[in-house]
This record gives C-alpha cells, sequence and structure tokens, in this order.
C-alpha cells in the first residue's frame, strides 16, 4: 500500500536529509516528494509517498518522529484528503497540430503558459491520474519537457 | 543569487538521498525541491533552489554530474524559463466570513477543492509572489493548514 507522509520540518540546512536518509537507508524508494515553505517562513513542510513493508515503514515513521528538526509527523493515507500535484509540460506543435493539441488541453483544463513556433507548453494541476491521462494523450505529439512537483496532500475538513 | 537546478536522475532508492546531501554536507539549504516523475516511469526530474555562495555552488553541481544517477544537470538561473508552485491552503471560514474570502480568491483564480462548515480549502498555481502575497491576504482569517510542492521551471522555447 502506498503510504502518504506529511511532515513538519524547520528549515535547516541538513534536515531533508537526514529525513530523506532515513528512507533510503532502509531500501524504501520515495515514489514522489514536494517540500514547501508553509505560513511560517522558518517550517516546511515535506510530502513523502513511499510505497513498501508495512512494519518497517511504521518504524521509519517513528524514527522520524525522533529526528530533532521535525516538529510533527502525520500518516494521512487513511484519511479524506485533497491530493493534488502540477505540471509543466512543453510539447512539440507545429502550427498544423497546435488546434487539436490545444482542444485536448482543453478538455483538461490545461493552461498554456508558453507558446512558441514549434511548441506549446502547459499548465496542469489535479490528482495523478489525470496528469497521467494527458500526459499519455501529448505523447505521440513529442513530449520535449515534463517537470512535475510532486504531489501534496491536505485533509479535508 | 538564487540557482535553479534541474536534474534527470533514475528513480532508484538512495538516488535522492546522496543528491540531497551533497548540498547539506557543504552547508546550503534547499529552499525549495521538488521531485516528480517524468514521462519515463524510470526517471525523476528534481528541481532544487538553492542560495549560497557561487563557487562552491559551482563545486556541488559538478559534484552533482557524477553522481552515479544523474542522469544531466542544468543550471537555468539565467535562462528564460516558466516557473510555477502549486499551493493547498485550508482556511478558517464560517458563514459570515465566506463571500469576502471567496471574493478574495476570485482575485486570484484560486480554485475552491473544499468546502467544510468552518473552513475552506483553495488550490492556487503560479509563481513564488503570486502564492505568497495570497497567503499573506488569507492570514488574517486563521490558516488552518497549507502545503506547497515546491517550484518547477521548463525553458521557454
Amino acid at each position: 500500500m502506498r503510504h502518504i507522509i506529511s511532515a513538519l520540518v524547520e528549515n535547516k540546512p541538513g534536515a531533508l536529509a537526514r529525513i530523506v536518509g532515513l528512507f533510503s537507508a532502509r531500501g524504501f524508494n520515495i515514489e514522489s516528494l514536494a517540500v514547501g515553505e508553509t505560513e511560517n517562513s522558518e517550517v516546511s513542510r515535506l510530502t513523502i509517498i513511499v510505497g513498501g513493508d508495512e512494519a518497517i515503514l511504521e518504524q521509519v515513521r517513528k524514527q522520524l518522529g525522533k529526528v530533532i528538526d521535525v516538529l510533527k509527523v502525520q500518516d494521512i493515507s487513511d484519511d479524506s484528503f485533497v491530493e493534488r500535484d502540477l505540471m509543466l509540460l512543453k510539447v512539440s506543435a507545429k502550427a498544423g497540430k497546435r488546434p487539436e493539441i490545444i482542444e485536448i488541453a482543453n478538455v483538461f483544463r490545461a493552461k498554456v503558459v508558453d507558446l512558441g513556433e514549434k511548441t506549446i507548453m502547459f499548465e496542469l494541476t489535479g490528482p495523478e491520474e489525470k496528469i497521467n491521462a494527458f500526459i499519455n494523450l501529448m505523447r505521440p505529439y513529442g513530449i520535449k519537457e515534463l517537470a512535475r512537483t510532486g504531489r501534496i496532500a491536505v485533509l479535508r475538513s
């Protein structure tokens, strides 16, 4: 099962390295990691998505709570949450292909953020499956560059 | 000066830990880190934003290129790029306050993604300054939870 771990961490050099090291020391591959400032610029929120052995992951979660710069750790996988990922995708699009590419993008409500002679860049947010579906539809046109933020998740009220 | 480093990395346990460790070993605080899959599920793109001493950063960038799982490293700070960050923000919003909060959100084109009796959750994407401005306007209402993905950047055509 996939786990979504949300942690509040002090913004200090080395904190991130210690946290990521805890996972890699046990052979967990971090599927997605997002690190961003919170409303307090001295505190960052990490959202880590990992799969793997439940018992070992529970150990990692506990050790995480003991890292000095970690203020709070939650495994929110079983709760009700809103999950989002952000992607920038640059795709080949010569003039003749543009209308059909933009038509697909409109269905997904992807925004055009840059338009060149031979390429278009889109911004798209959503849950993972929506983003993956869009990537698959753009693939035949020739993906030039693609960056995703990794997922963040916040508990519903 | 702030540097935006974009790297393609093989999706293997330990790769992320080695990369993050290179920065922390030299006392660089990673301001923002986003890790997401690319169109090739075996390769991830890391976007790392750091500030600090230029000469040392250049060394780190070179060492990064030598890490076995790192396929490509670019410092795109001086190029023309599109930069985006994604935020989920849950704010206190009793019925009486809702209209004014939603009015601010509309100006920023933030989307309502969850609505409870006492809270609203918004999704907002944009460059850093736009997101910071929205946070500051929401602060007086009482921010309940906030997660940001960290920034991604893709070169313009």
